[in-house]
């Protein structure tokens, strides 16, 4: 596991006419305030990332689809630097939210048809405050999301 | 329409590996803190609602599927008393943030296969404060829905 990453069961209420699925509320663990909310999908076999927040604390939480995510402690601070965590999210299987602090590496690939996840924030998008490498940067955790 | 409804256009981010869906921000028309946010799923051609808050306001957002949303106006107080709303959101042709104030009844109905929308609420959920009606208890809008 990786210092200060989350996963928190969340509820799935069932209702004839279609299911309800919690996300957070203001009181959860994880949550740190609410600056944006969006969407990212992402095709099958696709990959995004890597990416890695400097600032921010991210909610994620997959409502349809099923989305692999791995992540890498890049903090040299952590206990747990240099540590992984790769996880499957999805409604059927595991339906957690992934809390992820900042100086994670993320990225994250689709493994059913149709894949969203909603993203909180508790700022604003802000371009400078997030890095990108090529997935290829982190070889051993590549190899795991292409193969 | 009806007075502090709103419908906020949300840009769509194309990308090659999964587009990019807005949904909402602190700065944006109709935010009003936050509390929750939920998804609520509707099979195609179910009908759920009618449903009011006394209290809060909603902001909902489509990022899957068609909803066909009916709101009726029941504050004695509004411009727009006893008027009605009905809009059909959904990525592909409409795709907007539907915020809409407490005292207003609200009910939508599934037209893909595969339809969410995402809730987002200034408060956490308080049963106290919704009033449940059955769709038939406004039957010009009921007769819309059904059809």
């Amino acid at each position: 596991m990786i210092d200060g990453v989350l996963l928190t069961p969340l509820s799935v209420i069932h209702h004839p006419k279609g299911d309800i699925y919690h996300a957070i509320k203001s009181s959860s663990p994880g949550y740190q305030g609410f600056g944006e909310a969006y969407f990212s999908t992402v095709t099958k076999g696709m990959v995004k990332g890597w990416k890695k927040h400097n600032r921010l604390d991210l909610n994620l939480i997959v409502p349809i689809g099923k989305i692999e995510f791995a992540l890498h402690d890049d903090r040299e601070f952590s206990s747990s630097y240099r540590n992984d965590l790769v996880v499957t999210l999805s409604i059927e299987d595991n339906y957690q939210r992934l809390t992820i602090p900042p100086g994670i590496w993320v990225a994250f690939r689709g493994l059913s048809e149709m894949n969203i996840l909603l993203n909180i924030l508790p700022e604003e998008h802000d371009p400078e405050e997030t890095i990108s490498i090529a997935l290829e940067e982190i070889p051993h955790l590549y190899h795991i999301l292409v193969s």
